[in-house]
């Protein structure tokens, strides 16, 4: 066990976590996610159960060749069965097969599921825990034991439940790791049961694994640390089966910045945000904007109060500087955002305007208008900046549609869509057309055929991301969509935004707000 | 104050929540959502700032007009400002002006705020604490008393926090509500801390305000109910400033169910999911699907060890059973699944095969193709039984598609889109036109028409739901896109899924299934 500071962080994103609800990794995917856990600094990294499917099978041979530099990985299974000998089990044969140096071992510890899940006798499973881990212990393995479902065993049968720990630790695991695996747990409870443990195994390392059924997995990990835990199991974004797992990317800050535990390196702590996109990208979840430390609008400031107290001194409303972990401060624009936050962004572009300049008014009356339709500005500040700048006078259209029509073929032979975009600049005429994967990708296609003939300073602007949420979902195929674009002309990046009931006339007032914008960007040398 | 177990649910969803990031409320939304508030039986609604702008001040005109069961409103505002008198304060007044039988007030009790961002003397602010509060005791108001910052108040300087609270308490105000502002409090401290103040003022009721910014604030709620606070504030699905409030929908069940306090009529408990979910839609915010107790996958079960061991007792792995919050227990289909919860809805169609059947192997493996393409079967259920008829051989396509082209046009008249299918049944063409709000939808249209020809039983069915999800969208307007199409017939509902980079193809797909579902299932009558 090392100093009393330290913190084992178990990281489980990649078992656990695959359990969760819409996630499903690619081979390819686990490889990556366990070069960046590495990277990051956790201790262990559970990647999957052998046992279980045959994917997590290959996973294991081919992550073998790949050369760690910090973390250890851990196969994961589950005792032998009841009444067989643990070496003629398939489960622990794979387990075996995974070749890491560690393993973890879940038991059971709920009498209740003793009976009504294995369906055997008490002893039986005391015999299973004491069997799998003295075999594997044979085998020269670090053995992680698991105890399923603790707590509630605890509750239900205190003695029987710390005696499935007594076996564990007696066949040589070296750590006992105690599970709220339902997540039903109160904070007190977990403090009380897991200080029990700690006295009565002092010198062994026990380790937490909370679930977040009753949205307490952090503070019922923080608990046990408190208590004496000295290892923690979670994954990253909290991930795992049902509500999800303790969340590391919460906990570890937590611990790490508010307790001054040593979890990871200190270095590492600003690459939390981007640990968290990064998994949730390669997962294909959409990260949860709100989430501590690492969300978009963990530091995003809306109240019109709260932007003026940020602005005077940013711990007014901030309970850690933002950079520390790698995120920024947002103040949004919103009708709620305040008078002084609109104005400071029409003072940008015309330092002359003041609160009373009726110009003020109009820019808010036309922002409420638009949200009221569907639009968020909050994260497409350049069409704001463009709204702005149409009602400043600063504005003048750098072309104008004539018309589009895109034709989508089906049976398609290349490319299902082609576009045909007619646009005037400065009484000249251009007519393009082009192909695409879709209406919108052939319309972006023709559309900047045609422009950049006339301004070669959009050939460097490209798309980086497009998202489409549907706002009224209830009318179905004829509901109102808003799309974001992001895009980039390698210096800067920025989004627009569009709504209709119509995605391509969405997608199009995006994309011309965007084009428009670097042109704006260009004349104005800004 | 009302007996030891009752708990007062005060609740901040249109104020606190209106400061959440992507939140902007319509004055029939905040309607909308005080009636249900009501219905539900929350005791105080928290429903606006009407200093701070005028949308506030129009919602409490209309709100009069309705009439509330149980809850009150509340109209929040601060303390007056510096050096004015009480009377002159605008704040004040539009406060007033609301109308409202209860106010809450916050005040400062950090006194690095009262430096920082108020610009005054500590005496001051306790001047403008007693004057704001003892004006509206004087109006004949219920007032609570936020005490801002109160914990970072209390660790910086214990004495002038507490001198916050005594001098609110002297002034008359009927509760005073400890908050964690930022967020940064740990358990153990709000639970200390709100035991000194619990114990400091008898036979008066402490309140507790959490913010989720280091993701404890379900928890830092329950330890200051543990230490005597009973009225507890929170926001439904935990919308707020920055990273959120303490989730009600989370607390009243962890409240109610399992620490035996009262926070609203037991037969409400079974409405939770339900509240959740139009919140949700009002606010036009994503559900999160991981949510405690109401969550999508709350009650999902994933794993095969877990799905078999829920199959012999529920209680195995759920802390609760579903139905009490109105949710339901679901088994996904997923790779990771296991083979028996694939085999048992093979079995469903064709109770002959078994695990050792070719074609078992044959459907785990297209699912495994299509789960690398990017479709989900979880939410899915009606295409992978669709994918499972062809597998079995029990499945004859409907109608042959000959051809769609659908044409896009701006400037448009009526509709933007129009669309031309043409299809076969039976060896008898049929084509068809329509038009629609973008390509979707006329595509949509006109398929139909030519369907209905043949099959009058697709007459009933309707779309209800449309969601896209954009998969890869680092390729931009190429992007792969999953569309996901519930319909319904009036009896049953049924989710269908396509993945395609265009859109259009993506939803066909989607919409063809659906279509042929429901022939499938008026074939076989099931």
């Amino acid at each position: 066990m090392e100093d009393n500071k330290t913190i084992i962080i178990y990281d489980s994103t990649l078992r656990d976590g695959a359990q969760a609800g819409g996630i499903s990794y690619t081979l390819e995917d686990k490889l990556k996610i366990v070069e960046r856990l590495d990277k990051f600094g956790v201790k262990f990294i559970e990647a999957g159960n052998p046992g279980s499917n045959i994917k997590d099978q290959e996973f294991f041979a081919r992550v073998k060749k790949m050369k760690l530099k910090n973390a250890k990985l851990i196969a994961f299974g589950s005792t032998r069965r009841v009444g067989i000998d643990v070496k003629d089990d398939i489960n622990i044969q794979s387990l075996i097969a995974a070749n890491t140096e560690a393993v973890a071992i879940f038991g059971k510890s709920w009498d209740f599921h003793v009976k009504e899940v294995l369906k055997t006798t008490e002893d039986e499973n005391l015999q299973m825990i004491y069997d799998t881990i003295k075999y594997l212990k044979s085998l020269g393995k670090y053995v992680v034991f698991d105890a399923e479902h603790f707590f509630d065993g605890y509750k239900n049968n205190r003695k029987y439940a710390l005696e499935t720990l007594k076996v564990a630790k007696e066949a040589g695991a070296d750590s006992l790791d105690l599970c709220d695996t339902n997540g039903g747990t109160f904070p007190m409870d977990i403090y009380n049961i897991t200080k029990e443990v700690v006295e009565m195994f002092p010198g062994t390392l026990i380790g937490i694994h909370c679930h977040n059924d009753t949205g307490m997995a952090v503070a019922n990990s923080i608990m046990a640390v408190l208590a004496g835990a000295r290892q923690v199991q979670g994954t990253i974004n909290g991930y795992g089966e049902r509500c999800g797992n303790a969340d590391l990317i919460t906990l570890i800050p937590n611990l790490q910045l508010k307790l001054g535990f040593k979890c990871v390196p200190d270095e590492n702590i600003k690459h939390l945000t981007s640990l968290s996109r990064y998994v949730a990208e390669i997962a294909n979840m959409i990260p949860n904007e709100r989430a501590p430390y690492v969300g978009a609008y963990a530091f995003t400031h809306k109240a019109g109060m709260h932007i003026d107290a940020v602005k005077k001194n940013p711990a007014s409303f901030e309970h850690v500087n933002p950079e520390i972990v790698g995120n920024t401060r947002r103040i949004v624009l919103s009708e709620v955002a305040g008078r002084s936050t609109i104005l400071d962004k029409i003072r940008e572009i015309d330092p002359t305007v003041t609160k009373d300049s009726p110009v003020t008014k109009e820019i808010i009356d036309e922002l409420k208008r638009l949200e009221n339709e569907g639009y968020q500005f909050e994260s497409a500040e350049a069409s704001f900046e463009m709204l702005i700048r149409k009602k400043l006078g600063l504005y003048q259209p750098f072309f104008t549609l004539k018309e589009f029509k895109v034709l989508i073929n089906e049976p398609a032979v290349e490319y299902s869509s082609s576009a045909i975009v007619k646009i005037a600049v400065d009484g000249v005429t251009a007519i393009t057309a082009a192909e695409g994967d879709g209406p919108v990708h052939a319309l972006d296609n023709a559309l900047r055929k045609a422009l950049e003939k006339f301004y070669p300073e959009l050939k460097e602007v490209h798309l980086v991301d497009y998202k489409v949420r549907v706002l009224n979902a209830e009318t179905a195929t004829a509901a109102k969509v808003r799309v974001l674009i992001e895009s980039t002309d390698g210096k800067d990046t920025w989004t627009t935004v569009g709504v209709s009931t119509d995605i391509v006339n969405a997608s199009w007032i995006a994309l011309v707000d965007s084009l428009e914008y670097k042109l704006c960007k260009e004349k104005v040398g800004k």
